[in-house]
């Protein structure tokens, strides 16, 4: 293969399939350093909705055989796109090949593939990146940087919500989410989110005590088996006290992320639903003129330059996603970079594990280190 | 006496004090229909300040002997807004000599002289309010009867925060504020605000699950006894899951009441710090102007136009005292009313200790019927 | 007279009227150490409203003469609330009998009207006083001391806007405010606030560049004679840029004055419907986590405290009328005050008599100095 | 040629080259349905910067001859980026190859090139678009939809502000942008983009009364020859009032353009540095619960979800080319199409020279139809 690119495979066509797809597209057109990607194949299960996508996106080769792009020796990093049950299987199949991964998240439907798929890994020394492209908002690591050089001082405190409402009509048909198969809920589908800003911004989480509860019972006469809404009280390693909420119900949001990080000298807050501010109150200077100061995500703040040139235009879902797999070239490449690992992925899904227990068991659970 | 007026007495003329006293002299002019009340008699501890405040405030009759004032039959009611180690003691021989009561939030340091405070008025048969002025915001009004009448349907969640900065810098000396004889900390001191406007809103608190944390252990070499922060699980009588958290080391956070409560056709959110509107979302028409809307404050949100007959002008926080004040007139006058009553009050406080509780059992605590 | 007391009529019993009762109740409970009004006469129209309202509001008197109320001896300060068509009259008799006039804004329907009051008030030398009650905002007062200290650097750039939507609906009937006797339309009724407030913030305007636009042309067959759009250029005194909005049919605006204030080292917002808080840019510090600050009024921000001594709680907009009446006491003791004045006031309306002449002419109009 | 691709010449690879070559790279994969784009020729003024780019942006061929990219047979389509002075020649020698153009806005640095592109562009029946990439948002698509459907009916009064903030900085020293060479200042730099929004949101001006200003007079000793700020009286076409201020003198705007649009049912509001949502009043039911809502842009506001399937997720400013190039191809396609076109462009322009005329005669001025 040639120093300067890099042969991606891409298994996976629906929403976040194409969010990679795009990513591949960009990457190098907007850092400009990073090895550009070739994009070799693509695989779909349909084999003709893969020759229409490969051409879409641009991918040179299409299958609808997922062991045979892991297969192809121009393919040296694999998008993992695929539903949620098929991460583990594909994963442990391009390690084995070699491949570097970048899945989508969550690592796995049970803790147990999640930790075959980080031991593989482990074996292989391949890169391996989960899918967390919030964190690679420039406003997160702005916000990150800020708490780490101790702008609002010792976190004490932090809040974490994430809301849409997806699942909010009552009358609603039964859906695969609202099966046990799919998961716990909100808890597995959304929290990992916060809690993944939450690592970068104020460290791990030791110790949960959560509630879940199923706003409707029932859809179409069946029972529904997941929880649309989850509660949780959380104490962070670092001693913090702080809450997380999940609610796929909650009418009215749609891409909530709120999260408030509060410390000795000042508090942070943000939105997901307004991806390009955050809130900064300080302690400092003259008492009459203090107050939240909503911060434009700008060129001053990595690597918003590299998209628009002038602060306040503002950057985009998708954008966040070229960021990761620039991060992800970066790792690939050896350098310093602001991946969110299988090794860290593992421990936010254990958090969200012990969650699940702590509701069952109605106690205080610890997170296991 | 005259059918027409009331006789007052007041008791107290610190933040408290001075908020009866403008709602006192503001009432009639405001409502116009109420009985005109005659500032009678103040008293306060120390009897040169007992006299300039009469002054100020307009009461013929200074004092500072609070026996005294409850026992001058031109005294009809008494606003207890001395300090609330007092207010046990004066609220029982208010009762006992007949009188109406006004008492400051929170009824009592403990629950026992809680209980006997409501004993007192049970026997007495006069009105006793409690000053839980948030409740009488229009906007809080009114989004209470929207909930009643089923704008967003049934309320499954609920979230409530609490938060101000008095307590957030970690270099302030000790204060009385953090001695445990002044209370839990944030629990007592904050939850029953925000539990007053759910108890509207969507109802009692059935069982809580509660955390409370310290920001900063001591202060001056002095441990400090009290929890600026208190996190709760809650799960309602109607079977909602809601959070509940009150933070008194809040940087940047004033007078902040925030209220989320999702129900299954929309959802209502309120700030305190913006107390002249509140937010709403209904699934109702054209998926393509859905929002929330800001619904401003205004004449056809009782009782906003007795203020200003024009909307969007705003009301202040010692206008929902005059409201306060004009709803107690109207329970002494066998009136329908809003007032927050000493059960009521007794209910919302058996919340706070059951929350109490469950922070030191570690384990979810039901709250008393 | 008692040193102590201040004796007050008041001559009108609608909108302003009773919020200038609610401010006379008020202000010596609130400031403390103002005179103490008496409530002495209350004249209105109608002989049993008159009786009513005084009765309400509590004054001693109640007359359907004004020129009675001006007759008492008792009466030391004449507050002015009648329609706007007898404010030149009664001022001018106020201040023939020598006392002391607070009058609601505009002064007068006509600028000959306004003239003969200033002159009447000059030759007797009491205080008077205009309504423009904007401006005792303890966030306007701030934002006025923050820009005199510099901290926005020198002026270069105003907008103002203010908009309501009584007369959005184009199938309202014909009202009073539509004929050519009620004044120009929004020009006079609207504009005057935001230039009162701007007169604080950024001093005299020097000349006008004015369009008036009808939205609807006719109401129930009849020709609308008034304008409720006002646009305007501005050139301040001090050089700066400007443009003002007057907006009467502007749906979904309640009690919007939007000013926004830019200067050589930052810049100012603020909206009367949110009147807690003001927005605050400078480019000093960290560019990093340089942003609009939302500062909450507070104890910090005169005269806010003695309303309430905790910060972020709000005042309404009757607050500003009381800060309004101690001022205006404190004019009449020889004070500082901050009152408008009638000169003051005079200069404002040439001001809108110049966009008056500037619409009609078409062409940029000096304001008289 | 292939059907189903299109070859694509840039030419320039500043800020908005490279948001031309992130377009080009990523509109394939975005529509699906678009002919694929391929990148063949990239022209840029120095060789080894044109070599670098063509790497990173894709683009199979490099040169520093701009002319040779245009005679280049397999560019069928050429993206100009190049500063404005030479727009003119570019776009004319392309039209005469018979090449197509989409070429950034402003059209040219005078009127007469302008006009000269424009008949170049008719003689060759090629098709033209100019880079008024923020009309192509989602939002402002469906505030269009919604004001040309009625839903704040007839358009009565408008407001435009473009407002940033980099010439805000009294100390700078002179630049390209301070000189006469760069244009009028404020005025061509800033007003064309919220006049582009308000020709689809109410159509085009029909005259101007306009003012510019300059906050500061030199720099480094030397005369500014550009004004900063430029504010406008406007009259639509439609007959409703209107006002427009551009300045890029603005400390803490970033990416302000601010619009507001006002008619007889409703109002409707935007700002581009939450260029996400936008708020709709209408007058429509409960008259407790009207407010401004703020709707979040979702896949049914087109072509959002050809980006983000889920609503709320927000899309960035270099979406809005992506869209902007998709537009580009449906119109050389013979498709309907939202390009803004050389003739809407040069009308735009035309208004922006009319207010550059009234500026200096001190008089309105029609803009010519």
């Amino acid at each position: 293969m040639s120093e300067s690119t890099i042969g991606v495979g891409l298994i996976g066509t629906g929403f976040m399939g194409k969010c990679h797809a795009l990513a591949w597209n960009a990457v190098a057109a907007t850092f400009g350093e990073a090895r550009r990607p070739r994009l070799v194949h693509l695989a779909e299960a349909r084999a003709d909705l893969a020759q229409t996508k490969a051409a879409e996106f641009g991918f040179a080769k299409a299958t609808e055989d997922w062991r045979a792009l892991i297969a192809d020796p121009e393919v040296e990093v694999v998008s993992i796109a695929a539903p949620n049950p098929f991460h583990a299987e594909m994963a442990c199949a391009a390690f084995e090949a070699g491949k570097h991964v970048w899945c989508e998240k969550p690592m796995a439907t049970s803790r147990e593939d999640a930790r075959r798929m980080l031991d593989a890994q482990t074996r292989s020394g391949a890169v391996a990146a989960l899918g967390y492209n919030y964190i690679q908002n420039p406003a997160i690591r702005q916000m990150e940087e800020l708490i780490a050089g101790g702008a609002i001082g010792a976190v004490n405190h932090v809040r974490l919500e994430m809301d849409e409402d997806f699942m909010a009509d009552p009358d609603a048909p039964f859906a695969f989410k609202n099966g046990a198969s799919s998961g716990y809920g909100a808890l597995d589908d959304f929290a990992v989110h916060p809690l993944s800003i939450l690592w970068r911004l104020a460290g791990p989480v030791a110790s949960v005590m959560t509630d879940q509860a199923k706003p409707y019972a029932a859809r179409e006469g069946r029972n529904v088996e997941t929880h649309e809404i989850a509660t949780s009280l959380l104490r962070l390693a670092n001693g913090a006290s702080g809450l997380l909420v999940a609610n796929r119900a909650a009418w009215g949001r749609k891409g909530r992320i709120a999260i408030q990080v509060f410390g000795s000298k000042g508090t942070i807050a943000y939105d997901q639903e307004r991806m390009n501010e955050f809130q900064l109150f300080t302690r400092e200077g003259d008492e009459r003129t203090q107050g939240f100061r909503t911060v434009l995500t700008a060129p001053v703040h990595e690597p918003y330059g590299l998209f628009v040139p002038a602060p306040g235009h503002g950057l985009g879902f998708n954008d966040l996603k070229v960021i990761e797999a620039h991060e992800l070239l970066r790792a690939i490449d050896g350098r310093e970079s602001r991946i969110v690992t299988f090794e860290t992925g593992f421990a936010i899904e254990e958090t969200v594990h012990a969650m699940a227990r702590s509701h069952e068991e109605r106690r205080w659970v610890d997170v296991a280190p």
